[in-house]
C-alpha cells in the first residue's frame, strides 16, 4: 500500500529533511517536489545531498495537478503564505501538513496578535495540532494537521505531564531553550552567516516577543486546564542541529525529580519518540541528532526548589518534518514510527 | 532470514556507527556487544544515543561464547590487538569483517615495516581487502574481510579507474586528504580536546608516515599492474565526520575532466554507493554526512595540466562501519546496499 | 618601572591566556614559567602558539627559587592543589594572584562543605576576592588575592547593582549560563573531545551540584545584605571561549528594563571593562572573544514579569587570566585597565 | 608622532579588524570609519565588539572630506569598485592601501584577462606590491600599495625563498590551500551560511579559476627569474579564520627539509611576522588566530621526493588588515610590527 505525496516548500532545510526522511518510507511515493523560487533547476544542484538519488527537477506550484499527483502534501512555506495554499489544496481534498505556523493557534485574536493576516478563518476550526504524545486520536482523525514549531515540541513535552497532573505551582514559566542554525532557515543574512555564528552564543526575540509563545501556552493551558503564561527565552547556540529546552517551574509539594520522571513515563508509555530519562541524568542533543527522538529529563534543586525539565530535540526531526511523517503516518493508519525509527548519528 | 551478529570494540567510534546501522538492518540479529574496557557497563551509558534503545550491558569478550551466538563478527579493536581475536573467532568458523589494519596488507614484509608485529601471517593470505566496488566477487566469497581504512577508501576510489585503464603519467602521485575528528578515535588526548581543534586546521604524520600509505600503494598498484607510489598528505579539518582526498596526478594526452568522468561513471556502475559528479563539480563532505556514499569528480587544470581528482566520503560510514556492512552484505548474500541506502543528514 | 612575575601551572589554557596577555604588558618582566607535569619541555612545543616568541624550557616549582626571581605570582593550579603552593609563596614575601577557588570561601564551613580539605585556613581570612567592579579597593590592599570563577564573574555582574539597590524580590534566583570547552581545562577526557562536544548542547552538574553555586551566593548575598540562594544550571555550549549567563529574576514594582539599565551603568561607571547595552539588546560571546570585556543587559517580559539579566564574558579572559591581571595591576598600582584594552577577534 | 587614518569599507570582516588593530596602534589617529551601504548607522550596531569603544555613526564616503581629514586611507572594498576610489583620493595626495586586488597585478593584460575593467591603468604602474617580507625597500617609498591577498601570502611565503635560490625543478606547482569563511566576506549567501558551512569541507574555483593564481604567478616568477605556473586548489574549511597553504614541490638534489628549513629563516631573519618551524614540524592555523605572524614549514618526503611548504596565517591578519598595517608602519616610518606584536588568541 502506497501514498502518493507532494512536498512543497522542498528546497529549505524542513524539505530537504522531508525527502531524506520520506525516500526512506516504504509507504509513500513522491510524486510532487515543488519549490517556488527554485522551480526548474535540478534538485541535485539545489540540494546536493540528493545527488544521484533524486532526478529531474524542482516542479512549480499548480494546485490542479498536485490535487491530481497526490493523496497528502506537506506545505513547508513561510508563515503567511502558507494558508492560502493549504486552503487551496485542502479544498481540493488533499490531506495536508502544515509545518507553518499558520494553523496552530486555535484563537482567531491570539494568531491575529501575533502573526497579523489570517488566510483562513474557516479552516482554523478544523485544523488538528499535530503533536502525537498529547492529540493522538484526534490526529488520526484530522484532513489538516498543524505540525508543532520546534521549541514548542521540546519545551511541552517535558512539561506536559506535569501541568496535566496538576502537580505545578501556578504563575508564569520560564524556558530558556537553545537551537540550532538550522532552525533560521535557508534565507542568508548576516547574523546567520558562518563567521558571525560559529564561536558564539546569543539569545534573541527574549521576553515574551518570539512567536512561539502563544503557541507553548496554548498547549500547556489545554492540558492543565487554567490558564498558563511562559516567559520564553530562545538562544542561538553555534550548532546546525538541535534544540534543548530548559524550563524552571517550581513543583507543589512532593513533587520531586524521581516523582515527574515516573509521571512523565507513564504518560508517554507506548510513545515510540519519547524517552525519559533517569531522574538528574541530563540530555545532549547530540544523542538525538538526526533521529525523530525526544529525550526528556527532571533534576530537583533541593537547596532553592526549583525543578529543572529539560526537552532534547532535533528541531528539523521531531522538531519539524520527522514530527509532520509522525502525524502523516497516523492520518493514513500506518505504524506512528514508520521510517523514523532511526538512532541519532553520533557522533 | 537473519543472521547473527557481534561487534566487539562497540563502544568506540566505529562500534557505535555499526551498532546504529545494524539496528535498522532487516537481516541482522544483534546477539553480542562487546567491549573490554567498558564490560559491565549499561549500553546506554556509554553510547548515550541508544538510551531507551538498546537495552542491557557491554559484554566482556568470550570467543566461544561469541562463536556459539554469532554468525559474523565485526571487529572494531586496535590495530595489533585484533590480530589475535580475529584469528580466534575465524578458527571456531565466525565469519569475520575486521576493521582494523591487521589484515589489510597483503605483503608480510610491507605489514611488518609499516606495524611491526604480525598476529597471524598464515591468515593473513586468506583475508579478502573489502572495496566491494573494486574487489565484489572476491568478498563475496571470503570468511575473514580486512575493511579498507577511511583514507585508503576515499583516495583509491576516484583514482583507480583512471590507473586501471593507464591513463595516468607514472610518478609517484600526490593525495592531500583532510579528515574530521572521529577518525583519531575515542581515546582521549590534548590535540582531539574540542578547544585544540575546533577553528584550526593542520597537517600531521605527513610524507610517508602515515600508515594509510602502504594500503593506498598496494590498492593502487593493484588495479594499474604497476608499482605505484604515493605521497599522502593527511589534514586534520574542525569537523566530526567526513574524508575529502584531494589526489593530484598527471594525466597522458587526451584524459581530460570529461573523460576521466567518463572512465569512472563506466568503472562504478551498479555500485549503489558511488556517484560520479559531473566534470568540475566539487562534492563537499557535508553532502555524505551519516550515509554511505562516496562522491567522485574529475577537474583538469588546463593551464597546468594537472587533474584534480577527489572523493568524499564519511569517515565512519563509507569509510569504515557502513563499508564493513556492505561486505557483510556481500558475504551472506543480502543485497549490497542493504541498510546503507540512506541520504546524508544535510544541514 | 617593572614588576617580576612568576606564572604557575602555565601549561593549562588560563595558563596560557596569562602568557599571552603579559608579554604585551608594559611593566611587566616574565621571570618564572613554571608548569610540574611538563617541566623540561620546550615552552613552544607545550603552547605551539608562542612558537618563535618565548624561548626557554617549563621551568619546575621551586619556591625560593621563585620568591627570590618574581614579586608576583600567578598561580593556575588545581584546586585543592593550590591553597598550599599558594602558602609557601605567600609567606615568602611573594604576592599571589591565586585563579583556583581555594580561596575564594571567605567561610570555611562553606568551604569544607563544598571543597572539603581546607589547606590554609588562616590564610583564608587574609585572601581579597578579586572582582575589581565590587571590591576595587579591597583589592588595591591585598597580598593575596582570589580570582573569581568564570560562571561567578558572567552571573554576579548583572545581578549585583539590582540587589545591592534592593529592588529584586526575595526567593531564590534562577542562573542558566552558558559555556565553551576551554572552562573544562586540558586534561584529556572523552566528554571533551572534539567529537563528543561538536554539535550538541548539554547541561551539567545542575541544580546545585555545582560548585560555583556558593561562590555566586557569597557575592550576591555580600552586596544585598541578606541571604540570596541561586540555582545555578550550567551548560556546555560547542564553543571554545565564552560564557553567556541568563539570570531570572523577579524585580520589585518600578524596576524595568530601562530601570536596571540604569542602575547598571551608575554602578559600574569607571570601570573600563564593563558596557552595559542598551534596554532589550543581547549580547554575543563572540562579541567579548579575546577581550577582557563584560557586556550585560536587562529585558523584561512584561507579560509575565520576568526580568532577564544578562551577563556575557570570554571565560579565560574576564572569566580568569584577564581578570587576574586586572588584580594585579591594582595591586601593583598600575592603571586598572593596562594590557587589557584590546577589544574582542570578531568575527 | 600620529597619522591620521581613514578605513573606507570599515563595516565588512577586514575593515572590523583593521579597526580593531588600529584602535592599539600608538601612532594613530581615527579619523574617518565610513562604509557606503551602512552610512548612517552607529558603529556598534554594525561591529557590536565595538560597542562601547567607538562612538559615533559609520560614515559616507567624501573624497574631499577624508583628504582633508586623513594622511592615509585603508581601502577594504570590492575589486572594481575599489580602483576608482583609490585613484580619488590618491590624487588628493592621501597615501592609500588598497585591500582589493585591483592594483596586484603589474601586467594589465593579465590584469584584464583575469578582472577585466581596468579603472586605473596609469596608477598601476606607481602601485607596490605590499608584501613586505620581499619588497620591504620598495613599500617603504611608495604612495600606493597593494595589499595582498590572503592566499597569495600564505602560498608565496614558504615558496619564494626556494625559488629564489633556485632550489626547485621547473614544471608548474600544486597548492591545496584551505581557508576560514571570513575569507568569502560578510555579504550572505546560502553557501556560507552557518547550517551548510559547519560540518563539512569543500574544494572550489579550482585548477585555475580562482582570481589569486595569477597574483601566487607573479611574486613567484618575480622572485625566481623565470615563468612559474601554479595550480591553485583553494578549499573552504568549517573555520571562520585561518588559511593553511600546502604546496607540492619537486626539490632539486640536494634540498631536503634541513636544507629549505634554513633557506626560510636565512630569507626570514629580521622579519618580525614570520616564523620557520623545525624541518617536519606542521603548523596548526590554531596556533596564528588572531595574529600577525605567518607559520611556514618544510617536510621531504623521501619514499617519493615530493617536498611539502606550508604556510599558516590568520587570512584577516597577516592575510589582509595586519598585512597592511604593516606595510602602513613601513610607510610612515614607524616599526614594522607597531601594533602587531600580539601572539594568537589560543585555544
Amino acid at each position: 500500500m502506497t501514498t502518493r505525496v507532494a512536498v512543497l516548500g522542498a528546497t529549505g532545510y524542513t524539505g530537504a529533511e522531508l525527502l531524506r526522511l520520506l525516500v526512506a518510507h516504504p509507504h509513500v511515493e513522491l510524486t510532487e517536489i515543488v519549490g517556488q523560487s527554485k522551480a526548474g533547476k535540478p534538485i541535485a544542484d539545489v540540494l546536493p545531498s540528493f545527488a544521484g538519488r533524486l532526478d529531474g527537477v524542482v516542479a512549480s506550484y499548480d494546485p490542479a495537478r498536485i490535487a491530481a499527483r497526490a493523496d497528502a502534501a506537506f506545505a513547508c512555506l513561510p508563515h503567511g503564505a502558507s494558508g492560502e495554499i493549504v486552503r487551496e489544496l485542502h479544498e481540493r481534498g488533499v490531506k495536508v501538513l502544515d509545518l507553518s505556523a499558520d494553523f496552530r493557534l486555535r484563537d482567531p485574536e491570539i494568531h491575529a496578535a501575533w502573526y497579523g493576516h489570517d488566510a483562513s478563518p474557516t479552516l482554523r476550526e478544523r485544523a488538528v495540532y499535530g503533536l502525537p504524545e498529547l492529540f493522538r486520536d484526534a490526529i488520526r482523525g484530522a484532513s489538516l494537521v498543524a505540525v508543532p514549531g520546534c521549541f514548542p515540541t521540546s519545551s511541552t513535552l517535558p512539561l506536559a505531564p506535569l501541568l496535566e497532573a496538576g502537580r505545578i505551582e501556578e504563575g508564569p514559566l520560564v524556558i530558556d531553550a537553545k537551537t540550532g542554525s538550522s532552525g533560521a532557515g535557508r534565507s542568508p543574512s548576516e547574523r546567520t552567516l558562518h563567521a558571525e555564528l560559529t564561536g558564539g552564543i546569543r539569545a534573541y526575540k527574549t521576553c515574551g516577543t518570539h512567536r512561539h509563545t502563544p503557541e507553548i501556552e496554548q498547549t500547556l493551558s489545554r492540558v492543565s486546564g487554567r490558564e498558563v503564561r511562559v516567559s520564553f527565552i530562545p538562544h542561538l547556540a553555534p550548532m546546525t542541529r538541535g534544540i534543548l529546552a530548559s524550563a524552571y517551574v517550581r513543583p507543589k509539594p512532593g513533587l520531586d525529580a524521581e516523582a515527574a520522571t515516573a509521571l512523565a513515563r507513564a504518560r508517554y508509555a507506548g510513545s515510540p519518540s519519547v524517552h525519559v530519562l533517569d531522574p538528574g541524568a541530563c540530555p545532549d542533543t547530540l544523542w538525538v541528532r538526526g533521529s525523530n527522538r525526544a529525550l526528556l529529563s527532571y533534576t530537583l534543586d533541593e537547596r532553592t526548589g526549583w525543578l529543572l525539565c529539560q526537552g532534547a530535540i532535533d528541531n528539523l526531526v521531531k522538531g519539524a518534518s520527522g514530527q509532520a511523517i509522525q502525524c502523516f503516518n497516523l492520518l493514513f493508519g500506518y505504524d506512528e514510527g514508520t521510517a523514523l525509527e532511526h538512532v541519532a548519528t553520533w557522533p
